[in-house]
C-alpha cells in the first residue's frame, strides 16, 4: 500500500458534497481497503462556511474561491460539486486538470458541454476524469458502458433519467391528480427546483442522454443533437386512454443506431404497462441497453438524492485510488468521432394521438382519411361518452408511421374546423 | 498506444469459448479502441480440433493440452472455459497465474472453491484474474460490486442466478405444466443438461451466490456456509395458490449481514407479483443489490448462452489490456476475511406451507394449535373445495417468525395422522 493517502478536495457542500464528504470520513477504513491505500478529503469549499451540515468540516481545510482547490499543491483530486456548464465548474475543473490534477464531478451540464475537451486535457496529462454521478445517480450505467458492455456494440439506450419528472408522473397516476397539482407537491418536498423548467421540460435528462449516447456509441457528446419535448402538456387523461391501451407514460430519453448515425430524443413516451420500464416508480431511474453481445441489459436504483450521488463520487475516487478508472469515454479522446446525427424526422413509431373534436357526424372520417392519405395505418380508437355538437376527447393510436408523414397529418388535422385544440401526440415504444 | 498486441489464449471452445472468439474476431478495431492496444487470440485449446465451430481458428495455433497456454511464452492472458472445480481447469489458472500470466474465467465453481488462493498468486506476480462471466453470464454484477458500488456496506444480495431453473418455472405457471414436463423440455431446447442436478438442485446457483456475497461483503467464497434447496418439489398447485395469495415463485440466492455474520441461502422463494424479481421471466437473470448509500440497485439481463457470457469474458480481457481490472475480490486478498456464518436457524420470515390433510373436523384446529404453541402467527388460510375423509391440501401463510420455531412446527405437524404428506413450506420474502 503507498505510504502516502490520495489528498481530496471537494469544491461544493450541498447536499451530494456533504455526503460526500460523510462517507469518506465515516468509512474511511474500508475505501483504504478498497483502494490499496487512505483516501483523505483534506479541503473544501462553499459559499457559507459556517452552515450547519451533516458532516465535520472542523478539522479540513477551507477555501472560499473553489479554483483556488486546483491550484493547491497538497491536492490530488477535485472533486466539482458546483455545477452548471460553464463558469467556476469549468474555470476549476479545467485548471484541476491542466495541474495534472485527477477530477471527478456529477455536473451533467459541463460535461455534455465540455465533455471531450476535458477529456483530452486529462489524457495528455495522464490523469482521471470521472463523472459516473452525472447520470443516473446511483446507478453505475457509465462504468457498466465503458468496462461491462465494451466488447458490445450498441444498438439503442433507453432511460428514466429525471426523478422529478417520474415522481409527477407516477403520481399522477396513482392519485388521479393534476400535473400543476403534482408539481406543486414535488416542490414542497424538495423534489423539484422552484424554477422546475430544467426538469419537466427534458432539458436534464438531454444532458444525461448525451452522455449516456456518447459512451454507448464512441461519439462527442451533443446536446443540440436532442429533440426535446418536456411533461407539461401531459394530462390524466392520457394516462386512462394509454391504461386502457395497455400502457403507462414515461417520460424517457432514448439513442440509437439509425442508418450509421445516432438519432437521440427526449419525449414522454407509453411504454407496456408490463415491461421493466413501466414499473419504475417515483423518484427511481432506470436504464436499459441493448447490446449485440449481451443482448437486453436493465439497471435500475436511486437516481438523484445526497447518499446515492454520492456512492457514485466516491466509486470514482475509489477508482483513482486504485488507478483504474480507464478513459473518460470509454476510449482515447482520438477514437472518439463526432456523430452523425439523425433528424427525428426519420424516427418509425407508433403514436398515439389525442383530438378535441366537436361531436357530430362525419368528424371522425374526416380525421381518418387525413391519416389514411399520409400513409399511417390505425391500430385502435377511443372515445368515452357521447355529447352532440359538444367538444370530446377521441384517441387513437397508430402501426409504425414515420415521423415526418406524423408531423404532416397532425397539421392538416389540427387545421379542421372540428378540431378545437392542437392535437396530443405520445410516441408509443413497444 | 503500446506497439506490441496483447495475446490471448482460449482453452475450451464450447459454446462461449466458439463466442469470444468470433468477438475478439470481428470487433478486432473497437476492442483496440477501447483497450488502447490490439488484441489478438494466438492459440487455442479443446477436445476435438476439427469440430465445426462458429469460429476461424484457421489461423491460430492449435494445442490439445490446455496447460501448455500456461506455459507458453508467447501469451499474455489465459482465458479458461474448460469448467470445473478442480482437475485441468484448476492447473490450467494457477499454473498461468504463477507463470505471471492474467487470467480470465466464467468458471463459477472454480472461482467458489479456489478463488481466494488463484487471487492471492495474481496479486503476488502483480498480473489479473478475472471472472466477471462466472456470475449471471452477461450482466456485470462483479464490475458493479467491485467498482460501481465500493463505497456502499451492502446489507443483502438476492439473485435469479440460474436461467435453466427461471425458465422452467416461468414456463411451468404460463403454460399451466407441471415440473417434469418443463424440465424435459428444458432438456430439449438446450437449457438444461441430460443430468440437471447441478441446475435444478439450485448447486449452480449455490455456486454463483458464493461469488457474489464474497464481492459484497469482503469475505472468501464459502460454499458450505449456503444452505441449499433446489425446485423439484415445487408443483403447479404451489404456484396457484401463490399467485392466489400475491406471489410469484422463483428460485432465488441471497446473501444478507445478519448481526455481523453473513447468512446464505439458495431456495425457492415467494416474492411479490409486482416486484422486480417476480418479471424476471425465461432465461433472464437479475440481481437486487442493497447499499447503505446507493439504497437499492437491480440488474437484469441475459444469465447465460454463448454471446452474452462471451460478452462478460472479453469485457475483462479488455480490462486487462486496459490495465484497469483491479483486485479480484475487490481488495488485496490480506482484507479479506474468512466470513462468520450465520445459520439458516437464524433467518426470520415469512412462511407459506402446503399440507395434504384428511378433510375432517378438527384438522385445522390441530395444524393452528401446533402454529399457536410455535409462537407462529397466521396470516390466511386457503382451502381450494371440499372432500369429506378425501385428502385435500390447505395451505397456510405465516407472519414473520423464526426458522427454528418453524422447523420445528412442521415436524410435529407431520407427524399428525392427519397428515398426509410431509409439508412442504416456501420461505415468502417482502
Amino acid at each position: 500500500m503507498p505510504a502516502n493517502p490520495l489528498r481530496i478536495g471537494i469544491a461544493g457542500l450541498g447536499t451530494v458534497g456533504a455526503a460526500t464528504l460523510a462517507i469518506a470520513q465515516k468509512k474511511a477504513v474500508s475505501i483504504a481497503q478498497s483502494s490499496g491505500r487512505d483516501v483523505q478529503v483534506i479541503a473544501v469549499s462553499a459559499r457559507d462556511k459556517n452552515k450547519k451540515r451533516e458532516c465535520d468540516t472542523s478539522k479540513i481545510k477551507f477555501v472560499s474561491d473553489a479554483v483556488q482547490l486546483a491550484n493547491d499543491a497538497d491536492i490530488d483530486v477535485v472533486v466539482e460539486l458546483i455545477g452548471g456548464a460553464d463558469g467556476i465548474a469549468y474555470t476549476l475543473v479545467k485548471t484541476a486538470l491542466e495541474n495534472k490534477k485527477s477530477v471527478v464531478t456529477a455536473n451533467k451540464a459541463l460535461i455534455a458541454k465540455h465533455g471531450i475537451e476535458l477529456a483530452a486535457i486529462a489524457e495528455k496529462n495522464n490523469v482521471t476524469l470521472a463523472f459516473e454521478a452525472a447520470v443516473a445517480g446511483g446507478i453505475p450505467v457509465l462504468k457498466t458502458l465503458r468496462q461491462g458492455l465494451a466488447a458490445n456494440r450498441i444498438s439503442r439506450v433507453t432511460g428514466i433519467l429525471n426523478g422529478t419528472c417520474n415522481y409527477i408522473l407516477t403520481n399522477m397516476w396513482q392519485h388521479k391528480r393534476s400535473f400543476a397539482d403534482m408539481l406543486a407537491e414535488a416542490q414542497k418536498l424538495g423534489y423539484a427546483e422552484a424554477d422546475p423548467t430544467f426538469d419537466v421540460d427534458g432539458i436534464d435528462t438531454a444532458h444525461k442522454l448525451a452522455i449516456l449516447a456518447s459512451l454507448a456509441f464512441g461519439a462527442a457528446p451533443e446536446l443540440d443533437a436532442i429533440s426535446i419535448e418536456g411533461i407539461r402538456q401531459i394530462t390524466l387523461a392520457d394516462m386512462q386512454f394509454a391504461d386502457e391501451l395497455g400502457y403507462a407514460i414515461k417520460l424517457l430519453g432514448i439513442a440509437q443506431a439509425s442508418n450509421g448515425a445516432i438519432l437521440q430524443r427526449v419525449h414522454p413516451a407509453m411504454v407496456a404497462k408490463n415491461s421493466a420500464l413501466a414499473n419504475v416508480h417515483g423518484v427511481f431511474n432506470a436504464v436499459q441497453i441493448e447490446g449485440d453481445s449481451v443482448g437486453s441489459l436493465f439497471l435500475e436504483g436511486r437516481g438523484a438524492g445526497g447518499d446515492p450521488t454520492a456512492s457514485a463520487v466516491v466509486a470514482d475516487i475509489i477508482d483513482i485510488a486504485r488507478n483504474t478508472a480507464g478513459d473518460a469515454f470509454g476510449r482515447a479522446t482520438q477514437h472518439i468521432s463526432k456523430a452523425k446525427i439523425a433528424p427525428l424526422s426519420e424516427l418509425k413509431s407508433s403514436y398515439y394521438v389525442r383530438l378535441s373534436v366537436i361531436d357530430k357526424p362525419g368528424v371522425l372520417a374526416d380525421i381518418t382519411s387525413v391519416f389514411r392519405d399520409a400513409g399511417i395505418s390505425l391500430k385502435s380508437f377511443l372515445q368515452h361518452g357521447h355529447a352532440p355538437n359538444e367538444t370530446v376527447s377521441v384517441v387513437v393510436a397508430t402501426h409504425e408511421a414515420r415521423e415526418a408523414d406524423m408531423q404532416k397529418a397532425l397539421a392538416t388535422i389540427a387545421a379542421q374546423s372540428s378540431v378545437k385544440e392542437p392535437p396530443l401526440s405520445i410516441r408509443i415504444e413497444e
